[in-house]
């Protein structure tokens, strides 16, 4: 395995494209309504933060989504859910094609999430930590009446400091189970996500949110990992200690931003188990993907309003999601309470 | 696969060596205290029904007991966990030459338990349901003082009932659900297991043991699979529905089974871990073993005398296992309690 360093410890490969968007424009991207398409799979956590977040700050009409199949062979991810297998604004089949079109024979990761410019077809960046943060700081122009602030200025230390623990132990850490090339690699992984899962329990035993009193940028980050780990992380990457519905603290604070909209209504459950369980062939030769499990616990009570906490600060939740984002109610538990 | 059928179901190669030990020995092998070895696995299910039957009627002393290691390859079981890799009685390396002494050239599977006559090195039989009955049955003579009747005459018909529809649905209906050669029948296998699990957890709620008001037959034989559970079906066979430990009434039954002596002192939950995770490869291919779970809820108050129930009948529990037969206490979390 390329990923997998002669220790047996999974490497991911952080070369991204660093080009950015921005109010200024410095980097020859300038901010701009209708102008870059953002194209995500919900399967994958690192895309599926910036659904969150575009959806938190009501980018919607201003940055349009596509969204890749949950599959995708070596040749990268495809439009495979839109009609003709094109991507209906971009016209192309594959992501790899936006890649291209830019770096033509570019050979890193076509990785989700990536923002392609509508004009020229070429992706701009796919540097997934930077696009979030920048939704919230250079398209503040053009966020929703009552949009959060996920990333206030003086809590960014802070936030920053936590986001990178949980990324090492925990958004990576998960990967670093699961593609692990040893028994030792694995055992070392699993006992820094445990460790780190426990911190994090303390943590938010007391405090409803990870930083301050409202929603941040570190709560997106956290909750696109916990929302995939009974489906996924617990068997497929062996994550196993416990289940997240075992460990009570994160257990309700994932339900209770699941509840939070913008959150649970963006998640695909179907889309996460089939993307891990069908292209991983080499931890799951056979390609079967689990029925489980039973999702319904998740719009259970969670209790947590009880901590306190302004979920959107001095803002308010977003409204409903367009038609044509709303998640298949096949693929999500929601459609039970609805 | 050898095991799947052209529908892609798994199925269960049944044809064992029939021959069984008796009390008047029809079959040429009368019942004899120190004439038989039994070897199992206990890695096993189907192996650890009969440890755990051996012990419940302190047979013991008149039927000794090979340990085979958790791990084997396409040449069977090893006794590789003795000095010099033999067992110290029977003398061989192999399982199979029990086998191939009494078969030339044996071409079914060698599994465990099989009961070898120590005498002639040869196997007798590898009929792991044949076998448990006949302990109860044929065996009488040399059970403890206060050994329980696990398979009484006025229950037997309904004993059997019940162990024909656990088998189909739960005891092999977990292989059928990891050993699945497609989606659909895995999906299948999948909603007969937890059909059954619920038929189990109703059948279970108001009464303590499956038949009657005693530990039978029935008990042991679904114990086996509940034990191996969290650690192996829920995630390397996909039983995901849920863990074991989140079907109240279930856990509750194998907790008060575990915690019943003659239970949980035969569990070995690193040999159980090991076999199926380093042995099956074509569902594994990294063999790496989970770390998980966590297993200290196996001691937790179970609650269970409130239904009242007579675990022994008119008899009383075993008495301590013997130094040579205690499951090593990192393998178990029964230490943690001592």
């Amino acid at each position: 395995m390329a990923y997998v360093s002669s220790s047996g410890e999974f490497t991911r490969d952080q070369r991204y494209i660093a080009t950015r968007i921005t109010a200024d424009g410095r980097d020859g991207f300038v901010v701009e309504p209708g102008r870059y398409r953002l194209v995500v799979s919900r399967a994958c956590p690192w895309a599926s933060r910036a659904v969150v977040v575009r959806r938190l700050l009501g980018l919607e009409t201003v940055l349009s989504m596509g969204i890749a199949g949950p599959t995708h062979d070596e040749r990268s991810w495809t439009f495979d859910l839109d009609p003709g297998g094109r991507d209906p604004v971009l016209g192309i089949e594959r992501l790899q094609e936006a890649y291209f079109a830019r770096f033509p024979g570019y050979d890193r990761g076509i990785t989700v999430p990536a923002i392609v410019d509508v004009r020229t077809g070429q992706v701009v960046t796919n540097d997934y930590a930077q696009i979030t943060l920048d939704m919230s700081t250079q398209w503040r122009a053009y966020h929703r009446p009552g949009a959060p602030d996920l990333y206030p200025e003086d809590l960014r230390a802070e936030i920053d400091q936590v986001n990178r623990v949980v990324f090492a132990d925990v958004n990576n850490g998960v990967y670093r189970c699961g593609f692990a090339g040893g028994q030792e690699a694995y055992e070392k992984a699993y006992g820094r996500l445990f460790a780190r899962l426990d911190w994090l329990s303390e943590r938010l035993a007391a405090s409803r949110y990870l930083v301050g009193d409202t929603i941040t940028e570190a709560d997106v980050r956290l909750f696109t990992t916990l929302v995939r780990f009974d489906p996924v992380y617990h068997g497929h990457f062996k994550c196993n200690r416990e289940k997240l519905s075992e460990m009570p603290v994160l257990w309700a604070y994932a339900r209770d931003l699941f509840q939070t909209p913008g959150f649970g209504d963006t998640v695909d459950f179907d889309h996460i188990k089939r993307h891990y369980y069908e292209v991983h062939r080499d931890i799951n030769p056979t390609g079967i993907v689990p029925a489980g499990p039973d999702l319904s616990g998740w719009l259970t009570p969670h209790g947590r309003e009880a901590l306190g906490g302004r979920p959107f600060g001095e803002g308010c939740e977003p409204g409903p999601l367009s038609e044509t984002e709303t998640v298949p109610v096949e693929h999500t538990p929601l459609a039970v309470a609805a």
